[in-house]
């Protein structure tokens, strides 16, 4: 087989990048030749993770096909959220804990995927399931992404097994699960000298939602109120943003990492679909999502449904 | 949780039937309230399998959502192959091994797909992870689905894994896969009492290819020009199918199980894109197909390949 690539969605969050490294690092152990990519530059809290275990950042692709006939995909499924030219390369497998939408190959492939709440505690399972012993610096990437996607085992998204497989890694890598993890955390909260445009686009991604497009953008926080201090210039951006890319829905999610609360932001059409989504009123186009920090299970889902009826 | 009905896709084949009695046991097993249900009538090769090894045939559904919230699929994905309300219930477990199409979920959920020749391989796997023991006639229905969907290992869609883990179930139900094989291929092989309009329902799919919609049927048998005596009839049903059903093309590949190969007869347009796919010269609309066995790998993606463009 020549060589594939893998990567993780656009605007990759720790998991999107940890986890092409560690399937990568796996399926070159299985004898195919394989590097790992990302479709953006890493986050800062991404950055804190990869100098902490010693790994360089994957190199950032614009296509696929100019290198490769066929691509593995990790974290995501959907084609919107996926490098741009997906449709002229063959998906030869895919790991995920996503929902499944806007998704199509021609032939069958490996598709792994589990309610689980991140990418790499399925590849632990891959792993193991091969029989393939995972070095010190994989695995302290691979309990990142799994502090990064559940808040530190905060997020409903949590399940057992994430808990269970952070702790294996984490006595692999050497790390304090609780030290490391708010460290690791806090390093992406430095919002303060973002542009309103940078702060939309850390972790932002687009959701075909019934006739709808809706783009849903999350940043972590210490300090809710400082990022909407900036609340004018985030609506006349996010009104842009819809304008340009034919979003009918921007919705930011600001969420409160110590509180384990979300503020949420919207602007666009419907509205109303928001409010009914979570059964909240917004006040200036904001709200407070109590209890809320994953958008994965608490945002999604919620939105999809009020949109489709 | 509340209970769960698995299936496999319409028109039922062997795989499809005895891959939800397998997955349903394996969930039961894991504390699941699950009953394997079918989308339609057992094949007579399926009744030989079910005979053989003392298993009633499981009861046949036309909805899911009047009875449960939740559904598993397993052999299929594709919308149009499952059950008619699937829109309407909760997706919460796939096994398959066909490619990915026409697949929507709003949440997160297990996906277990792998390129191998058969659902129950997968399956088998599925035992060994969770350390679930294989009963002698589960077993049996197992490995009888891996000799119907690989030919008794003849199809290009059969895997070394397919092989080896039929030998082992075999082991366990305690069959000569040779011997067992040919007979429960030959049972399945009986077409003179069938109408054609039965004969062209026993094992047909309908994929969304480009923009057409194209039904393949695919029968087996020892004697193809016993099957070609009717082409008059049969192109007569195919066109007022192609009408009912808003097909574009009807492709009936009749595959010869002693001599690998298969014969196609084709209604419908574009014709043309039949003989593109597989560089033929359709005679009265029919052509041979040196080699072809299996309708996944040699006769769909090529169909969709040239339809595509």
């Amino acid at each position: 087989m020549t060589k594939v690539l893998i990567f993780g969605h656009q605007n990759p969050d720790t998991d999107a990048i940890t986890s092409a490294i560690s399937f990568a690092y796996l399926q070159n152990a299985l004898g195919v030749e394989a590097e790992a990519v990302a479709l953006g530059p890493v986050s800062e809290e991404t950055a804190f993770a990869l100098n902490y275990f010693n790994t360089t950042a994957p190199r950032v692709i614009e296509t696929a096909s100019n290198e490769v006939d066929a691509v593995m995909l990790v974290d995501h499924n959907e084609a919107q959220q996926s490098v741009s030219d997906i449709k002229d390369v063959k998906v030869l497998a895919v790991v995920d804990h996503h929902r499944i939408a806007n998704f199509e190959t021609v032939d069958p492939l490996y598709y792994r995927a589990e309610p689980v709440g991140c990418t790499n505690t399925i590849i632990y399972k891959l792993f193991k399931e091969h029989n393939i012993e995972i070095p010190k610096e994989i695995a302290g990437l691979m309990a990142s992404a799994i502090i990064s996607d559940s808040l530190l085992f905060k997020s409903p998204t949590c399940t057992q097994e994430d808990i269970e497989i952070a702790n294996k890694l984490a006595a692999i890598a050497g790390i304090d699960l609780n030290v490391y993890g708010l460290d690791l955390l806090k390093a992406g909260t430095n919002l303060a000298d973002k542009t309103v445009a940078q702060l939309l686009n850390m972790d932002a991604k687009s959701f075909p939602m019934g006739d709808k497009s809706v783009r849903v953008a999350q940043v972590n926080t210490v300090d809710v109120e400082e990022v909407f201090l900036k609340q004018a210039e985030l609506e006349a951006e996010m009104a842009v943003e819809n304008e340009k890319n034919g979003y009918d829905l921007f919705v930011l999610v600001v969420t409160d990492i110590l509180a384990s609360d979300s503020a949420i932001l919207a602007v666009g059409a419907p509205l109303s679909a928001v409010e009914k989504a979570f059964n909240v009123t917004l006040e200036h186009n904001r709200a407070l999502l109590k209890g809320v920090v994953s958008r994965k299970k608490q945002v999604v889902p919620q939105l999809t449904e009020a949109l489709s009826k």
